[in-house]
Order: structure tokens, then C-alpha cells, then sequence
């Protein structure tokens, strides 16, 4: 439709989320150049042998060179380091931007670093499959989900608009949000499950003996879905419990309270108890399918597609 | 293919899982005539409507008249009653059978009315969705999926051959187990999922204000998942947790140690620790998919389809 909204873009990180990215943006021609740097060799080449840039390397100095956006896609571990890299090297009026699932984090770990007449806009697309890697990113991973920005007060307008354009036009509805609000809200809803199901399936794989293996023959009763979210980037994971904590730690005394309280009904036989909490949540699906949030993706061995 | 397996087959109780086996019967020939029981009128008027028997009734007496199996396909807190009502009416060399989650409680609810010269072979098909009701069910629910038949020691193999072809013929593989590991297997591969589930999704429920739109909102994280699974049947549910306590508290308990190990690494910042136990959980995702167990369905606001 409309011309390149950007000249020079980089990706700093080439995983599901910057290689989805990538492919997005190729595809609809939002960018004149796209920029790929990565920490690791093989991933770069990964990432030039897909086609997904127009320059590769591993030197984020080299990448950020002349970008008016920078886009970090590396796990939030790594967002020190390369705001200490490149904050010397960006272009004055460059937006520097992020992907990443805590928001807090993201702005102490960046800010300090981002230079008077450059613009930070955290931002965090909610999407993603179990798959990781740049081969496993498809351009549509972003269609008809939510991308949420945080800016710090004070952001100039522009900045914003700029990233808030660049993921409508991949597909993303956008919204704005405080930083600490925004890990809360991800906390339940996307952090707490994946640590839960991380639990869960670690629980199961430190059974002895035969059971081991009929947990995987019979796990159609409910468990797989708990295998493919635990199947989620180790890494990517690590970090977001690290810089999450808070709010994390907060939502699991909660669950821990219900869940005990379940516990509790279970052990003297309390049948009107659970009942009652399985029939309030119920609704909340009836919601999740009225929002479309409920995913129309086809879970194949071979990746999600869209159905 | 072959004819008729069955000359009469009454189904007490016709929600997902009868109708969907009434319809895969219908559909391969295998019974002459299918008897369909409900306790509710509303539900039998659905059945009917539905198409899925021959013969319908709301009294299991009338039902069993004459049939060569019985399929109870109701809520296990039900099977106790049921059995009292039916036990005397059963036609000698009938077999009773179920697809009850829990084993060791239906051996203990049923065997005491089921008479000498008639068998009890109790089964459990794995294959579900999180719809409910005799609308809901399809005749594909149990193709390429798994089926646990706990006969009691000395039960006559011929009955349990009768068992095992019906599910076969409707396309699952059988397999038979000892009812106690039945109910342990079934308690971490299913029931703990299913708990954790309905203890998340009421958690997220609780919260105040905003919050619990936006966790609508932004479910895409990995919450859809857990709403899925916690929309699930209420009622066979609570029958489930309080028929299979001591295995589901057992596993519980472990999780629950498990759980806390992780909470602490993230409260202490432990990253090796997360790490190291993220890692591992992605190997059993990788058996669940080579085991085809991983979920071809595609999940659409309508239900279930095989893709």
C-alpha cells in the first residue's frame, strides 16, 4: 500500500519475534534496508541463508549505524550490554525500541543509555509460538494480536507514532500502557502460566520408572498443552522470571492460596466447592472466545499456522 | 467393513463423550439398535433431536433391557446410583462397561451390582474437548487416540475382547492397565493439569478493577491455553478430583515442591537454576510430538476439528 515508513531499520536479535518481524516487513515493504546483527555466528548465518535482511552482522555498533529505528529482539538479559554497545553510535532522532515481555525492566536497563535527541519506546507484541530460532518466525505471527508500548513520560509523540505505525501495519492492534501496570498484567496472564507449566512438566519428568513414559503415550488428557508452552526458549524464560520478579512473585501467592484452597476441598471431599469455582471459569473462556483471543492457530509438528 | 458388533447397546448418559461414541457406532454400523438414557428430559429431547439412537428413555431399567453391553458415559458420582437401578435388570452375559476418568472408584461403585454371568470390563477412553453435551460430540473425538480398559483379575477375556474391538472399531488403540497405575498416570497427565488449570483462570478471575479485562485482553500469552482447559465440564470434573484423591494429592504434592524450588530461584535471582530446569522440560515436548500425541485439532470458536 503505502511506501517505506522507514529507511534503515535494525534488528538487534534474529529469534521467532525479530525474524517474524523481519519476514512482516520484507513482505509489506516497510523498510528500505533492514539491518541483522546477532551475538552468534551460526545464527547469523541461519539468518542470511532465510533471506531476511539486507546487511548481517555480528557488531551492533555496525547495524545501528544510520538506523532511524533499532528494534531489540534479544532475551532481556542481554539489553544492558547493547545499550552500553550502541548508545554512542545511534543517529540523533533515532527511536530505539524492544520486544521484550517485561516492560520495567526494559526502561532501567535502557534508558541510561539512550542519548539526548534519540527516543525510547518499549514495546512488547503479545505473540509468539513454543518455537524459537529465525527459522521458526512466520510474517503473520502478528496479525490480529496486541502489541502494547510503554513509553516513559514525556516521549515526543512522533517516536511513538513511529512504532505504533510500524506494528499496525504488520497486522497488531496497539495500546498504550504504564510499564509496571504492564507486568502485572502479563504476569498472570503470560508469565505465571508459562512458569506453571514449566512446573508441571518438570514435576512429571522426575516420575520414576514406567509412569515417565506414559505420561507422554496418554498426555492427550490435558497434558500436552502444558509440554508445548513449557517447550517455550529456556533463555528467553530465564530472563523473563529474572526481570519480572515482582509482579510473578505476587501472582504465584495468589495462585498458591487457590490452589491450596482446591487442595483443601479435594482432601475432605468438599464436592460444592470446586464445583462452584469450575463453573465460574467457564465465563472467562466464554470471554477469551468473544474477545478472538482463543487462537484459530493449527499446532502441527511442524509449527503453528494460522488456520 | 464387518457387521454389527452388538445386537443392543444402551449408553447411560449421552454428553460429549456417549454422543460421540453413539455417533462413530452409527456411523461404522456396529450396533443394531443404540439405547439411549439421560436423567434429564431436556437433554434425551437433544439426543433425539440429535438423531444418535434408536430407542430413548429416562429410565436406565428400560435401557439395559435386552442389551448385550452397557456403556456408562455419565458423571462417576452417578455410577453408584445407576448401578443399583440397573443391576438386576442386566440380561445374563451382558457386559457393563464405562469411560470414566477415575478406575479404582468405578471397580468400587459398580462391582458390587453387577451380577454373576454379566462382566465388568471398565474402560477409559483419553479424548476430550472442553465442550460438553450431546451436541457437542463428533465421530472422529476418538480416532488415533488411546484407550485404558482396567478389568478386574478373572474377568472373561471374551467380554474384554468384546471392549477392546468396539473401541478399536471406532479407531482408537487399547491398551489394559491395572486400575491403581491407571488412576496415578491419569492423575499427572490429566487431572493435575485440569486443577491447575481451574486454580489459574479463578485467580485471574479475582482480581480487581481493570485488570481482569485486560487479562482477557491479552491472553495470547499462554492464559488462552489454561481457559481452554478450565471450560471444561464442571460437574464431571468435581466427580473426577473426589474419585481420584489420593493419586491427584500425591501429585499435588510433588508439584507443589516442585513449584516452590522455583519460586525461590526466582526470588533469589537464581538464573542456573530456571535455566537448567527449562531445558529440560523441552526434551518430553519433543516425545510428546514424536508420540503424535502433540494435538493435530485446530481449536475454533466452534469447537475441535481435526485438521
Amino acid at each position: 500500500m503505502d511506501g517505506p515508513l522507514l529507511t534503515r531499520v535494525a534488528l538487534i536479535g534474529i529469534g521467532l519475534i525479530g525474524s517474524s518481524l523481519a519476514r512482516a516487513m520484507r513482505q509489506d515493504g516497510l523498510a528500505e534496508h533492514i539491518a541483522i546483527c546477532t551475538r552468534r555466528d551460526s545464527t547469523l548465518a541461519e539468518a542470511r541463508d532465510l533471506g531476511l535482511g539486507d546487511s548481517y552482522t555480528t557488531d551492533p555498533r555496525e547495524a545501528v549505524h544510520g538506523a532511524n529505528l533499532v528494534m531489540i529482539c534479544a532475551p532481556l538479559g542481554a539489553y544492558a550490554a547493547i545499550a552500553e554497545r550502541i548508545g554512542d553510535a545511534l543517529m540523533p532522532g533515532c527511536v530505539v525500541s524492544d520486544v521484550g515481555s517485561t516492560k520495567t525492566s526494559v526502561i532501567r536497563d535502557l534508558s541510561p543509555y539512550v542519548p539526548d535527541g534519540c527516543h525510547l519506546v518499549p514495546g512488547h507484541p503479545v505473540a509468539g509460538t513454543e518455537h524459537s530460532g529465525p527459522a521458526a518466525g512466520f510474517a503473520e505471527l502478528f496479525r490480529d494480536r496486541w502489541c502494547i508500548l510503554t513509553p516513559p513520560p514525556g516521549t515526543a509523540p512522533e517516536a511513538v507514532g513511529l512504532v505504533r505505525e510500524l506494528w499496525q501495519r504488520v497486522g497488531m492492534s496497539v495500546e498504550t500502557m504504564d510499564p509496571e501496570h504492564h507486568d502485572k498484567v502479563l504476569g498472570i496472564t503470560s508469565h505465571l502460566p508459562h512458569l506453571i507449566a514449566y512446573t508441571i512438566v518438570g514435576t512429571a519428568c522426575a516420575l520414576q520408572g514406567d509412569i515417565q513414559k506414559e505420561v507422554v503415550k496418554y498426555s492427550a488428557g490435558g497434558f500436552r498443552d502444558f509440554t508445548r508452552i513449557a517447550a517455550s526458549d529456556p533463555v528467553m524464560w530465564r530472563d523473563i522470571f529474572l526481570n519480572n520478579k515482582e509482579a510473578v512473585l505476587e501472582m504465584l501467592q495468589r495462585f498458591t492460596e487457590d490452589l491450596t484452597a482446591l487442595q483443601r476441598a479435594i482432601r475432605w471431599g468438599e464436592g460444592d466447592v470446586l464445583h462452584q469455582h469450575f463453573e465460574k471459569t467457564r465465563e472467562i473462556r466464554r470471554d477469551v472466545v468473544e474477545m478472538h483471543q482463543a487462537g484459530k492457530f493449527i499446532y502441527t509438528e511442524n509449527g503453528a499456522e494460522r488456520s
